[in-house]
């Protein structure tokens, strides 16, 4: 299999649009990480967020099976604490087996929903 | 002629809206691997589909002739099975030749357009 | 002055979505390739269009002034010939000085905008 | 803590929409640099701007402190002039320590919004 990736990755903006309840799972407001394990071993990856005013918080462990991706929602982390809403933020992911990290957004807050992406900053 | 890019990419994210037949070919929504090759030998590009939840999915083989670029929607991918719509993805791509692959979608499921893309994570 | 940037770059994906003249320039759909030359030495740039089915067309010519930005429409080169709209295709930029990139489209086909940007990919 | 990111960056795209001023400070059209401070250093970061047809202006200094985050909005900026809206520019950021720099606009002249984003071009 596949060995494609980086151990260290980064991404500045964060920011999580308050309310959405109501929409679908697929269609509510969202910030997710999409991260990509392509080799033979689970990866564990530690991710920490930063904020404007306070310390960090983390880490958030989450496991990536071996081959697998996992498209993670920031607001479904719940240890150590919930991502707040409203607030900027940025993360940092540390796991021990390269890995490929990208950033998305879906903003539902308006009628037309808003979408965006980039691969993370990658590391070493 | 000019050699640029790599030979393996990843992209994250992956995910098919589900329906929207019903709007031109240009306005549904797809999502989209862009592959250039602008050497002069003909690319063989293998790519892997990986999912959440069960194994890898491939080779999906295409080919990218020498000075030549080609928009890869994800939907039109048959062999050796269509990619599922609704369903979280990432993708990996192996060339033979120097390629330069970027990530795009539109989505059409509201009345208003959404796009993103990105240039996906190259490596060697 | 500041010296940041790469000789070559590619954007895989580019489309000039049809019509829009309707609208004012700064709303109007197009495609631009934003090139900043911080150095001290004008770049003089050849841009070479990729396309699908037929070989590639160029080089345009570009010259971005030293300690100046170049927001560049495709729809508006010319030489050696327009831009096809509705077309799909990749186009790759070599500088003779460091020079950064950055794809943008912004598509107001429908009512609501949407937007779409990335660095190109740089290369050596 | 983590080190990650470069001390150099640059993101060859820019521009202020005009008006805007009667939405919420969150749904306002607008442009940000996020830049991350993941290390133990205050990280003095000096921004420059380049135009189309005149000279840079800068630097701007801004401050990231230690393991801190910074949304920066370039119609905030005010020192050594505030930055014209309706004009193409780009930037170009320099640090005294590693930082991640990442793109993002939102864009709300139309009823429905827009997002972009990007990691900037990361040089040494």
């Amino acid at each position: 299999m596949v060995t494609i990736g980086r151990r260290r990755w980064a991404i500045a903006e964060g920011y999580l649009p308050p309310g959405g309840e109501d929409d679908s799972y697929e269609l509510r407001s969202h910030e997710a990480a999409c991260i990509l394990n392509a080799g033979d071993v689970d990866a564990r990856v530690e991710i920490t967020l930063f904020f404007t005013d306070r310390e960090p918080v983390g880490p958030y462990v989450v496991v990536v099976p071996a081959r697998r991706t996992l498209h993670l929602r920031f607001n479904e982390l719940r240890e150590p604490e919930p991502v707040p809403v409203n607030t900027p933020y940025s993360s940092v992911f540390e796991s021990d087996e390269p890995v490929v990290v990208q950033h998305t957004r879906l903003d539902s807050r308006q009628a037309a929903l808003a979408l965006l992406t980039t691969i993370a900053y990658g590391d070493d």
